[in-house]
């Protein structure tokens, strides 16, 4: 699966990924109304109506970039209506050919751990069947608890060649509080970043291993710091656009190559048709509004690495 | 909550919640095969057989007992059917008014803690509907992004007077990996325990705060030094039975009022009749051994703290 997000970056020219976190308010009204009058306003018609926006928003950019990232918490809170609109979400996209990395942040102990990796990128066993359940190709994990809660996504992602992105530096305001913290001279997101670096090696891809990091775009100095201590994890850096992050802050993220980083953005895409930027595709286009933005963020980020390569 | 979790602990003698967390492998086969014949080897079968398995249990221990720990992986392994038995096994719960901890450890940037924690102890807005999701009491949390991962599930909690556990230091073998690195010469864990204190002075109830803390059970002197750290924060203590910790560890997780802590056993509860001390009761009579399970644990924990008492 690495070695399908590498060719799938190379050919779009997109080192982008289109983060599918919908919020109901996010939804344009017709949308909304459509799905509330049909399901009413219930979890089944929220989910519907993030479900139907979702589509819209695949059907505009899917051959854009090579992969989304849909936020599984934006369908956890409508429960279980919304897990099945996070379901037909991924299986819409893999119809469509595009990589989805669940955007899970799971970790747990051993065991645990070892559930949450079948649910989202293995297959459950049931009697005598092998059933592939939420089947992502990618996972965002969570280090915590050390060793032996990743070990279990690591053996499952080798079974099923399918990948990790472990949280090393997040991109929130208070990431720092402990993520920041000093351990024995340097901060604990360098020592979780070493370790990323480790479990990596245990599953390689050619150039870059099916085992990545996450690092968030707002701390750029912590990107390139990041980038040479794992030269060969893939860095999904979301915080873009919307959290602040700009194309050009980004370069340091990438390794010569031009590959090595998957930027993602959420807001800024999928509701795009919000910004004044963007206001005269109208809500009703909200979906052209958002493959405009997609093109305007490839070009951002071309043109910054086009400058950086010079 | 934190109140009916004091009162029922006090009415039960029995600190103690019994963690449903059911593995395929626990399901006795007469239960696995009813369910497979009527779903078939299917998601569905599974899910309908850990439901199954859940209800035999409840039923035959909840007068015993002030809460339950049902750990989401495991229903999240099959998929959106899993996660469907997961809502009975918490609908049910509550029908037998037991307290809910949904150990999902959950924890992103703030606006998507905003949306797990809708999720799980909230209500969603959907149009002019409030509606209650998976509507657990308490949820455990993940504390690697800091303050604004964790302050969206305090401000829900407030809103519906629910809690939290906060993870602090995990029951697993390589929990010190990252937990236990020093920090300013003190653990990160203390670190986060000292977080945890401060938060749950936003969110008091009488003697405890809503905001508790996981420390597992196979780290008995960190369990004694979060004690004195966060005095006013109930203790949610994993790892009793199967992962080796004993009634006797156990006292200084306890304040002196004999309350503050609230002992999980898992496998060791809901496997029970596989453990050769309780395999009179056959798989048959699965649910019958778990009652017994339940009733030495609260033997064992009530005569350790007796004794330290004394």
């Amino acid at each position: 699966m690495i070695h399908k997000l590498v060719e799938k970056i190379k050919k779009t020219k997109a080192p982008i990924v289109v983060g599918l976190d919908p919020m109901l308010s996010y939804v344009p009204k017709q949308i909304r109304q459509k799905s509330f009058r049909e399901f009413g306003e219930t979890l089944e018609g929220a989910a519907d109506a993030i479900w139907q926006f979702n589509k819209g928003i695949i059907d505009c950019v899917y051959d854009l970039i090579p992969a989304v990232k849909p936020q599984i918490a934006m369908y956890e809170q409508f429960g279980v209506e919304g897990l099945k609109a996070f379901q037909k979400t991924v299986d819409y996209c893999h119809e469509k050919d595009l990589i989805v990395i669940g955007d899970v942040k799971r970790g747990d102990i051993g065991s645990t751990s070892s559930a949450y990796a079948v649910g989202h990128l293995g297959k459950a066993e049931v009697g005598g069947s092998r059933i592939s359940v939420f089947d992502e190709d990618f996972a965002t994990v969570n280090p915590y608890l050390g060793t032996d809660g990743i070990q279990p996504f690591i053996d499952v992602c080798k079974e099923e060649k399918k990948g990790l992105f472990i949280l090393v530096k997040t991109s929130n305001p208070s990431s720092g509080e402990f993520q920041d913290r000093l351990v024995d001279g340097r901060s604990l997101y360098e020592y979780v970043g070493e370790k990323v670096a480790e479990w990596g090696a245990q599953h390689m891809g050619d150039a870059y291993s099916y085992i990545g990091a996450v690092v968030g775009a707002t701390y750029p100095q912590v990107g390139k710091a990041m980038r040479k201590a794992m030269p060969k994890a893939f860095i999904l850096v979301p915080g873009y656009g919307a959290q602040g992050g700009k194309g050009a802050d980004l370069v340091h993220y990438f390794n010569k190559d031009g590959l090595g980083a998957i930027v993602n953005s959420s807001r800024g895409i999928i509701a795009a048709y919000k910004q004044e930027q963007y206001a005269q595709f109208t809500e009703e286009n909200y979906a052209d509004a958002s493959r405009q933005a997609v093109l305007d963020m490839i070009e951002d980020l071309g043109s910054a690495l086009q400058k950086a390569k010079q």
